[in-house]
């Protein structure tokens, strides 16, 4: 086994000590033994390695498939993990990151994709509804949000296949049936559960339940969704894939990032009002690339809703959740014309939207302490033709 | 063990041999130990203790505490395994149904909730829509669906707590916030995935894929449903709670019931035309009680899309198939005032509606080979205070 021992990190690399993001990983030489990494620059350090040789108590929870049973312990283990890794940074038990093979870091239990920015929101209804008002009448009294299929949830590097399925224009006749013509991109945050809830989650309770942040990339078929939404919302126009990082950054590396959300226009049912809670936003700059180019730069600090009122409107009428629920942000947009987070906003409806062969990748960083950066695990996906 | 052996069942008893429903129990002396059991007439097969005695191959399918491991094994086997278990029903293995616990018999992947009965969706267009045209464009043309909370799909006879939520009639000013006050049911077939699938499955693997079925009753607030549902589809008005049937009848069971769908009034995309395929409907006659108290007879026979339909479109795009999908039909409603599968279309959007202590059951069976029947398990549930 390698043993690297990468004391020394570029300046500004955003996987330094205040970040340790973890992942699944294997190696060439043991390709069924998947086990828990935690990303360190441009290093993974083997937490189950690392744990045994250290006699960590928690080395049962890191020598595991999955994240799952790590975020199921709850955050003062959480927090416990996290120092002692802290301690084994100068030891051995790295591979490079080069080296290693990365798998979907956490069993998806449901996946709920929310709808939080207030500039995409506006930019979509338009496009969508033209002869409405851009924003529905709930818009700014509840996160709306959806459903959507965690079965389809894949890890970053995955290989996108372009989708088929019925669209119709309006000036159509009748629906026709193709690979999608709009494939389209959403950039997203995703929020991941550890530790489970019987009973709604109150914004103040958002850490004790949230084990970590990842990116998300919501790939969407801009034509499937149009015919098929009303009324039920998006189904099939989403459902064929879904990327996630890699890493799951625990959310207490965000700590010095809290931002206040933008302000409130109108007044928030109690269970939502966090006028008096701490900043529910986080400054995470989002960049998007495709096939190498930024193509927008999508500020998180700019999102209307909050992912401690996301959690709290997602569980106020009693729904339960599991370790492992995933819920993301919806697309992340801000106000000017560079941070639009998804072709359809970026071109205005018009495309071009994603050729085949086309690659994209998101990545994300947030201040951390001393200027240090805090980075989110890349998504990446290249579009392959329509089977 | 009790060791009864019930050779002899009522004639009529929708739970005989043709029957043979899956599920998964444990008794008061061994409270921790689920294993699937078959049910026949007022009694269990222990399936596991059965196979053990007979030397089954199959024994370690039928001693597992959920039903996925022998659903993930494939039609061959389900087939192999039926045959066998009706070698089984005049040797000992019994318990009285009344004496054993039944658990929630398959670990739920993804759900998926459909809207195939046209009377149902013209009805409730006409309620939710009063200005617009009943059915949607699309609805003719694909069967719409939208993922729900697998999380908080459960077992029949759990209780349902009375969600809360925000609700605001169009003449209110504001939202508020509190205990549904429009909670309903919605009576609907669910379908349960075995063989995982990594490509489109077309209608006519449909056998291949759906292991069985089984009794669902969507519960929704209306009054939450009806203020969130715009424009991503329904959230917190169904995701507290899915109630399923204890028990998996299989797909194999339905033969003598198959039966025609609707007249097709549009043109079909080929992936959908099923016209040349075998009837896609069942002959399922279900009974909804409130209280005790028949209030709708909902034919399954009336859908327009059938369920090998919905398949098919669900899967059309490339997303993935897991072991433990669901699938379910959407609500029951035929053309008649008293086959309606829900009381927003028995009361006509008015009320009464579901009262806390009201108990709501769901039953329903088909016609098998020589007049018998064949039955699918009860779906019942008590509305507790709201918390």
């Amino acid at each position: 086994m390698p043993q690297h021992s990468p004391r020394e990190l570029p300046e500004g690399d955003p996987f330094g000590a205040d970040t340790l993001p973890y992942g699944v990983f294997s190696t060439a030489g043991e390709p069924g033994r998947r086990r828990i990494g935690v990303r360190y620059g441009a290093h993974v350090l083997d937490a189950a390695a690392a744990a045994a040789a250290h006699g960590s108590a928690y080395a049962p929870l890191l020598d595991a498939p999955t994240l799952n049973p790590l975020m199921a312990a709850g955050r003062d283990v959480w927090r416990a993990v996290r120092a002692e890794i802290r301690g084994w940074l100068d030891g051995p038990h790295f591979h490079a990151l080069d080296d290693v093979t990365l798998h979907l870091p956490f069993e998806v239990a449901d996946y709920v994709d929310f709808y939080a920015s207030e500039h995409h929101a506006t930019n979509v209804g338009r496009i969508f509804r033209p002869d409405g008002d851009a924003l529905t009448p709930n818009w700014k009294h509840l996160p709306i949000g959806y459903h959507g299929r965690a079965g389809t949830v894949v890890v970053s590097g995955t290989d996108v296949v372009r989708p088929s399925g019925q669209r119709k224009a309006p000036a159509d006749a009748a629906p026709s049936f193709g690979p999608s013509l709009r494939l389209d991109i959403e950039a997203e945050i995703g929020f991941v559960v550890g530790t489970p809830a019987q009973a709604p989650v109150p914004l103040e309770d958002f850490r004790e339940h949230v084990f970590g942040v990842c990116l998300l990339n919501d790939w969407s078929a801009r034509d499937i969704q149009a015919w098929e939404y009303v009324p039920l919302g998006p189904f099939l126009g989403k459902s064929f894939a879904t990327s996630v990082s890699a890493w799951i950054t625990p959310l207490d590396a965000f700590d010095e990032a809290r931002t206040a959300p933008p302000e409130r226009t109108h007044p928030l049912l109690p269970y939502l009002d966090d006028a008096k809670a701490e900043p529910g936003g986080i400054d995470l700059r989002i960049e998007v690339r495709i096939n190498g180019e930024v193509v927008s730069r999508p500020p998180f600090s700019a999102m209307y809703w909050t992912a401690a009122q996301q959690l709290a409107h997602m569980t106020v009428n009693g729904a339960t959740l599991r370790t492992g629920d995933l819920y993301a942000s919806g697309t992340v947009s801000g106000p000017e014309p560079d941070q639009l987070g998804c072709l359809l906003e970026l071109t205005k409806g018009k495309g071009p939207w994603l050729a085949d062969g086309d690659e994209v990748t998101l990545t994300a960083w947030a201040p951390g302490p001393d200027g240090t950066r805090i980075g989110l695990g890349e998504v990446t996906g290249r579009i392959l033709p329509a089977r």
